[in-house]
């Protein structure tokens, strides 16, 4: 049961969202700019993976399995392709550009200062841009946000990993945007 | 100098900001309503007090002082006072209810599940409503995203801590939206 009355049944970051509208809108916008933006050389299951790998991280069970669901419906992966990304991002099918921009993901779920010269060098050396670095950067510490909330209020999650997966592919064809309804009865 | 090329010379989160104005938006959006929102029985200091808070856990500079100057504006507090707060705030001058508040801050800095049903049970006995406890705990968040965004990306912040302090009537005037201009030549 979650901390506070969410006057809603919706699971993970939804109740909340739906609880609180005002807040949910910038929060959502702000998902669907870094994640979903056509404008971006980095793909959308690339910035997915940043943040099912930051909410792995975390421990935060309904993000991870929200955002590790669409990753891999975008990069054709199953669930056990994504945990095992998830465990050991080195040694995983992934471009080094990749893997060095997780290095920096990882980094920022300790804290923005454990981002290192060394570890920005070896982003740039791969052939990551400014650009990439910055979202990644984005991506990592709007996730320590997003999972925060989610465990910090004690929101429900579907247990059946499945729900997740079966869920993506109308969640990649709509969005984040407007994705939550809002619960009609709180009080300010 | 910060990890990247910002293509301006603005201080802390103004920098990437400018940068990247299609993230400001939402993030400067979030912003102004969990901390001016005028519908809210917390007080715009207490959330900025809040903010300030967990930006000194997190070590990050920048924001610590810029929101440490807002809530001693609101607050009446002068920088010694905001100080005081944030190494002790349970020998604080401050109500019952805004400390148990803080402690629920400073366990979602470390992690969402670091709240326990005795802090969010203790926030209610003295008088904390459902609300009160959400944006607690999204404020918390949300500077867990926004130090690691200041800090991650290495951004440079005035040493002079009078600089934030003269600068707080004019942001408490003016609100965070529309807060920064864009840097105009980033490329995508």
């Amino acid at each position: 049961m979650a901390h506070i009355d969410l006057m809603n049944e919706e699971p993970g970051i939804r109740g909340p969202m739906a609880y609180s509208p005002e807040t949910a809108k910038p929060l959502n916008e702000l998902a669907e700019v870094l994640l979903r933006n056509e404008d971006n050389s980095l793909s959308k299951g690339e910035r997915e993976l940043i943040g099912t790998y930051v909410s792995y991280l975390n421990d935060c069970f309904f993000c991870q399995n929200v955002h590790g669901a669409m990753a891999g419906y975008y990069m054709d992966c199953d669930l056990a392709e994504i945990d095992a990304i998830k465990k050991d991002f080195v040694s995983a099918d992934l471009s080094e550009k990749m893997k060095s921009l997780l290095a920096i993901a990882a980094a920022v779920q300790k804290g923005g200062q454990f981002v290192t010269t060394g570890m920005i060098g070896r982003a740039k050396q791969e052939g990551a841009t400014d650009k990439e670095i910055h979202d990644t950067v984005l991506i990592a510490a709007a996730f320590c946000m997003y999972n925060r909330y989610v465990d910090g209020l004690a929101t429900w999650a579907p247990t059946d990993r499945q729900v997740y997966v079966d869920r993506a592919p109308m969640r990649a064809a709509t969005g984040y945007i407007n994705s939550v309804k809002p619960a009609l009865s709180r009080e300010s």
